[in-house]
């Protein structure tokens, strides 16, 4: 495009939307590949694991047959009744079909859910450190960012004492995760409830980010919404790309109380009309109890992988505090090691080919003296990359000025 | 969920979003279909072509090798390199492909493309009929919307005059759509670009929905890209939905000016992360010669459906003033018979089985007595429809009332 007198503008908001820190240790990480070096790869909150076989099989199959049209903005019908048989089974969880809407992965879900109930200047509670892109939403939406620092202590989680601390007139809405990302600790339900408790009586939302259950370790998977005495505050966010292997089907839900479906599926017209016909007839299969099998093994994977990394760092001598319940991250305390950890970070990776993620992209809170690891990655190599970073720590002195 | 003391709460933004009004006319049509009765679908804007069989093959043979991962936020760089040549031999424009970004549907463009450029209060400019979710995302994002009413003396589209006529100050963008859903009409290229150089020196963007190129009849398909002197105010819009049949795989794209890429790639981080993976493999393949020649032979169909359709209702003895150029729609003015479009569409349905979408959905000018035909079914079909409706419009008197 030519020369013209226009300026290019762009919106303030855009303007102060972050990208993900962790982009620019990919992006080191992939020109050292590209250069011959060696890299373990534990930056990406992603499993390795591709979809199992027959959910493509499924998605080809369904197409095969012509069934490659839009669906319903709020997902097939006979996938929304197959999750509600899910919650049952999986989770003895009354859940009905009408209240599941089916969503283009869970980031939709969680743009959509925030965007029926927030108006400007409304205040979201959040963890920090918490998944990034809830603060981006919310500041897409004029929301204010209420981040409570949680440490160790309470396993970086919120809980209603908490709650109840941190409570200020104007609060929206409160998001937790369960298992969190980045620290990939758990809240027990009956905190959950409290929680949701405390909350209903502030006429205020609960978003529950369940992404990430059914990967929980030594310990029965887990929803909010198996209560009994569930208030109706309470929204649940899931996704198939984690337990399920589906990221790049790009296909998620929500469970929202009855009010709010209609405006979701307005919303939801507008905003991306349905979610991918293929990826929906790939869910259908990838419910059924065969492949459920599979990924259960792929969760025993996941356990063992935990293990062995938490148990080399201790090893190696390294102060962790907080064993994860569930998920694919550790989040470890370097501060022993540097005061900035993104440093640390880009030399880590530079002096030994391991690649993991600064704090910052989760928030402010002690962000300097954390990182994230992703064990998305095998046993061998887990073990490789703890001895490289006990080695590389052994001498590890932060550049000054940097 | 149990009974509690919460009082939901749904934002004001989301109050004010509306849904689609064909959806009571689909619902209706279905409850009839159910209930036994013909119905012929002319109320849907979506190819009734599934996708060609090479999409799904290429989806799922790339599934087969692994490749389910979420891709790049901007793509698949493949995709955008094969799209960047489909530039080069189709519309003879450059593209680079750094200037292209991979999204899921248009939906999801159109929305990232107004994040990134709109300030609350902004001014949006756009005609009257349009596409509906426009109006729903400058809402959205708390934009003022100015509707230009255009009618059949400027083939219901805008023009540069129109633009110099409605200007004011404050607006940051002009949506246009060439064809244009609901009324199939295109703009000229030299027209689009005067319109493009008028708007640079007011630093306001253009957004050019180029959604339903490739089905242009009796021209070549075109785009404004194609221009050499074209400023740098020019965003572009499109989707393998309607020309490439891939409607449920969920998959359109933009193209920014330079300044725009990081911010779009960073809103997509958050907003949806990457488009389907299965989809995009499969938009690789339906690029390639072959597919893009069965492409080619449904365009001609849509042609002839084009044909039989506004033929046999000019014979029929209706009054049509447009004989649309491209999309598969249809926009027909039934003031002689109604001036409750909505009406006539329902009562239409219930006597004859023939569905149709009233104008309503696409503005507020002149829209009760518009309603819009979609050739999107059989040449034996349309011409049925047409004789039912001629049956219907002798005898029919709107409901007083109603």
């Amino acid at each position: 495009m030519n020369k013209s007198p226009f300026k290019a503008s762009i919106s303030q908001i855009a303007e102060q939307i972050q990208p993900f820190h962790v982009m620019k240790i990919l992006g080191e990480a992939k020109a050292l590949e590209a250069a011959g070096k060696k890299i373990i790869h534990m930056e990406i909150g992603e499993p390795d694991f591709p979809s199992l076989p027959c959910v493509h099989e499924a998605a080809t199959q369904a197409a095969a047959l012509g069934l490659t049209h839009y669906t319903p903005t709020l997902g097939l019908p006979a996938l929304r009744d197959k999750l509600s048989h899910f919650y049952q089974s999986f989770y003895h969880a009354d859940v009905a079909a009408d209240n599941i809407m089916i969503t283009p992965g869970s980031s939709s879900a969680l743009h959509l859910v925030l965007t029926a109930i927030l108006n400007p200047g409304d205040k979201v509670l959040l963890s920090d450190p918490a998944y990034p892109c809830n603060r981006q939403f919310v500041k897409l939406l004029q929301g204010q960012l209420i981040g409570v620092p949680v440490g160790h202590d309470t396993q970086y989680q919120l809980n209603n004492e908490l709650l109840k601390t941190h409570w200020q007139p104007g609060i929206k809405a409160v998001m937790v995760a369960s298992p969190a990302n980045p620290t990939g600790t758990i809240i027990e339900q009956a905190e959950l409830l409290a929680m949701a408790n405390f909350l209903a009586e502030k006429n205020s939302y609960l978003i529950v980010d369940e992404i990430y259950q059914g990967l929980v370790y030594e310990r029965p998977a887990e929803s909010i919404l198996a209560h009994k005495n569930l208030p109706d505050n309470v929204i649940v966010i899931n996704s198939f790309s984690k337990f399920f292997s589906m990221t790049g089907w790009r296909l998620g839900w929500c469970i929202a109380p009855d009010v709010l479906m209609p405006v979701l599926e307005r919303l939801g017209q507008n905003l991306f009309l349905a979610a991918p016909t293929p990826s929906q007839h790939g869910a259908l299969r990838v419910l059924e109890a065969d492949a459920l099998a599979d990924l259960e093994q792929r969760r025993q994977t996941f356990e063992s992988r935990r293990n062995t990394l938490y148990h080399s760092m201790r090893e190696a001598g390294f102060r962790l505090n907080t064993l994860p319940q569930g998920a694919f991250y550790l989040y470890w305390d370097v501060s022993e090691f540097t005061d900035n950890a993104e440093n640390f970070c880009s030399d880590l990776l530079q002096a030994t080919g391991v690649a993991i993620t600064p704090g910052r992209d989760f928030g402010d809170y002690q962000a300097n003296q954390h990182v994230r690891l992703a064990y998305t990655t095998t046993q061998t190599e887990l073990t490789l990359a703890v001895r490289k970073i006990a080695e590389f720590v052994k001498t590890y002195q932060a550049p000054e000025n940097s």
